[in-house]
């Protein structure tokens, strides 16, 4: 397909050549790469005015219910919404025991949402400059809000917070030891958390809630933290998150937080993807890939030193 | 400190000089790999018998708990346990709220065993080759047990299997739905799948051990998988699980299949450190030092073409 078509397609929003752009985007191959760049570049030059809201939590905390609940809403109130998630499959057999598809039904059969699942590659999170590139194809799609979900794991928030404009914790009131799961360092990054599930477990949920609040303000008493507690399944809270959201994206634009942001996500973005161009092209350099193609064919302990020697040599 | 001495401490099992080993090990300075290198080569050198036992699961499983009462249990029939675990902490402030330090206090205490925390520096479950040569510096130590802890998180569980013997997979009977965290691949990759705090949950953790059990058996009919419920807390069945991994750990190595393991594990972590070293090398490389560090002073998207350009320079 030519770059053209692509563009009329994404413009369009046209569901199978967004598909194909984000394959794309993803393909390892050079002369992918080459149409991959050239059709950012095209979207690049599309003014838009998304939302980009990540969405974490560890396993079992209820993201997808959650996004299935926050994106329902939206659609009702004609938002054009984007999901994106990042899929820790394994590497020996992909998918989960009662497979994801089905996961998110009602929105996936909506014609104002896209849902669209990624492999995670081994990298932590899974959130590469792969990721950010999907998000510059759907803006140029004109999705109002594109939310990206991941599995939390310490340091994969903080890849998601660099590339979203708000960023949401998800938790649950497990066994009223939730405190213990919450990493500072996801504390500080969330704009607003979630007690999830609160259903199950209404009064441990707002005691939790309650700690929450507490210890942030003993860390920083000057900023004031969004702590809710929800039921994703039943719909409660649901609608005043969102309104929340919005209030919070609204303030971020006004203030300018949101396009300073945006400006050093840009660049953090921009040294990752030329870090890994670089590695890519020393394991594309011929004689370095001749060497290390014979090592990997015939691995062993005396070759390794071997080939050290003669990488030194070429790189000299 | 000299290679002798390193290895004088290490053969002593002495704490101090265990630490520093360790940490020269995880040094990225140039002189600290050389000589890294050259006491892996010596501590290789050294006859062991050591079993190397992964532990994973989500977040809030209570794995600390778990490595406490299984290493509290060993260290009283004499057994000398290696306790390493790898924190994904995040980028902003490291730890949790409630701290780590207090997770493991009895075993600490204990002159049998050693615990050892490492950064995961953003790799996903943080499992590098750096784990397996502290591996390695353990079994000189004459450790007869080696844990290695970590988030499991899809893909991370692959890279502990990589360097352990037996794997263990921690869940918990989470409202009844514990299977639809349980990746496939994951499942095929235990050797033991425990359902963690049955004392909370007894009947819904007998069940979902069933369901379990059933599951397996529709995957594959020839294998029986270990599956079992247990309270780390309160130590119900405890022994009898560390009776389980004696008699798996046995099996395997009477059947050949510990030592084969072992051999397919060090080629892949070879080829894992090779890809690593050149890596380093590229970044090291003078001109491109250079260059790179040229453009991360001051990244635009100008500058990042003409960066690339650069570099595919140097490497013609």
């Amino acid at each position: 397909m030519k770059i053209k078509e692509y563009i009329d397609g994404i413009k369009q929003c046209d569901r199978n050549i967004l598909g194909q752009a984000i394959t794309l985007i993803e393909s390892s191959l050079e002369k992918d790469k080459k149409k991959a760049n050239k059709l950012l570049q095209e979207c690049n030059k599309i003014t838009t005015n998304s939302m980009r809201l990540g969405i974490s939590g560890t396993p079992g905390v209820g993201k997808s219910t959650f996004i299935e609940a926050l994106g329902t809403h939206l659609i009702k109130q004609k938002v054009k919404v984007a999901v994106l998630t990042v899929d820790p499959s394994s590497s020996i057999s992909k998918g989960s025991i009662l497979g994801d598809k089905t996961r998110m039904q009602r929105l996936s059969n909506s014609e104002l949402a896209f849902i669209r699942s990624s492999p995670s590659n081994g990298i932590l999170g899974g959130v590469t400059h792969n990721t950010k590139d999907i998000i510059t194809i759907c803006e140029a799609a004109k999705f109002d809000v594109i939310i990206i979900e991941t599995v939390g794991v310490g340091q994969s928030e903080t890849l998601v917070k660099s590339i979203t404009d708000i960023f949401i914790y998800l938790t649950i009131a497990q066994n009223g030891d939730a405190l213990q799961f919450i990493k500072k360092g996801v504390f500080e990054l969330s704009d607003i958390i979630l007690i999830n599930k609160s259903d199950e477990n209404k009064e441990i949920s707002e005691s939790v809630k309650l700690s929450l609040k507490h210890t942030f303000k003993t860390f920083n008493n000057k900023m004031k933290k969004l702590i809710f507690t929800c039921s994703a399944l039943n719909g409660d809270n649901i609608e005043m998150i969102s309104n929340q959201i919005s209030k919070c994206y609204i303030k971020k634009c006004k203030n300018g937080q949101m396009q300073s942001n945006r400006s050093i996500q840009n660049l953090f973005w921009l040294k990752n993807k030329l870090k890994d161009e670089i590695k890519n092209m020393i394991f594309n350099h011929n004689k370095i890939r001749k060497v290390y193609t014979d090592f990997n064919n015939n691995p062993s302990e005396e070759l390794y030193i071997k080939t050290l020697n003669k990488i030194k040599k070429i790189l000299k």
